[in-house]
């Protein structure tokens, strides 16, 4: 997606560790008219899936999840990453680490928002290593939900959760695979 | 707001400690369309004030951030709750004490996303003891930022946070106002 690789490129910064910040418009301020645009874009490529929810994970997916919602008339519903006095004990959980925070922690997603009767599109903001997706495909398994698709903002494509995923069969949308940010210089996946 | 107060009747679930379930549409399953509504509410109540950015809190309170900015065609930005390695060391800092949660937790935002130039309007969608709003409020102080407006979808009004804002001279507009529980019956504080 040519508009989300050009605000990439305008305001992304990269940073030791293979860690690319976008918080200026994906992940702490959000643009919400580009977040708009990037839904449409989900919409065009899934809207054919039959899709009855967006799922997500909190914190940074729920606004991409939300714009991405609208465009399908559906509602969003989003895994907790921590367990909230609020919360049922009726949950699907699963276990996930993160090396942004670098330890593991639980998601949870109240077995009353996700049956087999759904056909979920999964949206994040990145796709990297894959651990979190890991743990909503494995929410979406505990609940005999279908997975009709993935939608990611940023695919890191020399990392391996992405190719994974393809390998595994999932229909994948990455609008932006960053393929490589060697010497601060971001080289994108050609893509149709 | 009457669609709002109807659907929690409608969905709203009362649990011992005055706790109001709203998780089938407002803070883990998400209701898009309604949160438009509420977004477009929002602005016809704040539109004269100049507002050039929403400001919220991780996580239910991005959705409807998400969904109020569209109306306003303006960025959102959400403060965090935990410190991640994206996040630089130049953040406005404040601590919070969650009732839900039963702990502290210091509530994080980057500097560069907030100025003596910003015109805010805040959003969450419940407002109760104000301890999370006040964390924010102390986050625009410290940025200089004027606190153009706060908009909570669902107030309790027999819990002081409310009241606190009123009096401090903030324009607060809680769009359904619950005085009372009791017996989980729902009492709607009647609004014009």
């Amino acid at each position: 997606m040519k508009l989300l690789e050009d605000k990439i490129r305008e305001l992304g910064q990269v940073r030791p560790g293979d860690v690319l910040k976008v918080d200026c418009f994906l992940n702490h301020q959000i643009d919400v008219a580009l977040l708009d645009e990037i839904g449409a874009e989900f919409h065009r490529i899934f809207k054919d899936e039959n899709i009855n929810k967006i799922l997500t994970i909190e914190a940074s997916g729920i606004a991409i999840a939300c714009m991405t919602a609208r465009h399908f008339e559906v509602p969003v519903v989003f895994a907790k990453k921590a367990q909230s006095k609020n919360i049922d004990g009726d949950v699907f959980t699963s276990k996930v680490h993160s090396y942004t925070y670098g330890r593991d922690y639980d998601i949870t997603l109240a077995k009353k928002f996700l049956s087999p009767a759904d056909r979920v599109l999964i949206v994040d903001d990145f796709l990297a290593n894959g651990k979190a997706m890991r743990g909503l495909l494995d929410v979406c398994q505990q609940a005999g939900a279908t997975v009709a698709g993935i939608g990611i903002c940023i695919e890191k494509g020399f990392q391996p959760g992405g190719a994974d995923l393809r390998k595994a069969g999932y229909k994948l949308a990455s609008l932006a695979i960053v393929d490589s940010m060697e010497n601060g210089v971001l080289q994108f996946r050609p893509q149709d």
